[in-house]
């Protein structure tokens, strides 16, 4: 399901960009350990673990560190895996579907990471669904906008680098 | 993705039964809104609406009405949709996969019902997993199992009269 229909400014944040690597390579940056490791946290934080069992019902697990040192756990499922398209994953519901009962950040969030060629790259479009204002003011309030974009930079760096 | 890894018996509740109608026919009864509404409440209880967008991130909504007159609306988003086989849906996320903010019956719950043919019938298996202890017995206590069980009894009859 892509988000057309389902983007709500007052619930949900959204950054759309286009990028210069094609989306075989993005997608790849994002469905392999190793390769979203080295960019998935803008620095100077960084991300010391990463699972990946790349299915709906599977599990995406990821485990961040401050540059303190102080660690951030995050567990959500996947609920849709279209190959170079389309990618969601939740941690509203823990893997194999069941509800989550504990979140880390303190909100639900889904998100859609959508994929479409453009002129030999790719249009990115990155969408996280809250369930109300409050998480979403949370989430913006992070800084979502800029630590999704900073991510992304890093990830087309590391793509152009390590995955051409 | 199915059960047998997922189940855990402190948090889930299931029923498994032998049928004497083809998948098929459970299937349909499970996706049409017309072939389900007859017999997805125990009676005296009736379902008075019915909405399914068969996809991953599509509406499943039901009305149930209670022999007072009393309504109750449950709305789920579909998780998995594999024609004939498994049917997984979630009142933890909101169709369009939002995480939910509120939910009707005061619990979160995953529901699998997993079909596969038996001797010219069906073993059927319906699971659902729960967050946590206390919405295990909170659904224990509210009847899970005489209520599938008998709604199960109402279907495979509706089946034999009307569907075959």
């Amino acid at each position: 399901m892509n988000t057309s229909k389902i983007f709500n400014p007052e619930l949900d944040l959204r950054i759309e960009r286009i990028v210069d690597v094609p989306k075989e390579l993005v997608w790849k940056a994002w469905t392999t350990p190793e390769h979203l490791m080295p960019w998935f946290c803008p620095l100077p934080w960084k991300t010391i673990a990463c699972e990946i069992d790349l299915r709906p019902g599977g599990r995406f697990h990821t485990v961040m560190q401050s540059p303190e040192g102080k660690t951030f756990p995050n567990t959500g499922c996947y609920l849709e895996v279209i190959e170079n398209t389309r990618l969601i994953w939740s941690n509203a519901v823990a893997p194999g579907f069941r509800p989550a009962s504990a979140r880390q950040g303190g909100f639900a969030m889904t998100a859609f990471i959508e994929l479409a060629d453009h002129n030999g790259g790719t249009k990115y479009t990155a969408t996280v669904l809250h369930e109300n204002a409050a998480a979403h003011a949370q989430h913006a309030a992070m800084g979502f906008e800029q630590g999704w974009g900073n991510a992304l930079d890093q990830l087309v760096a590391y793509a152009k680098e390590k995955l051409r």
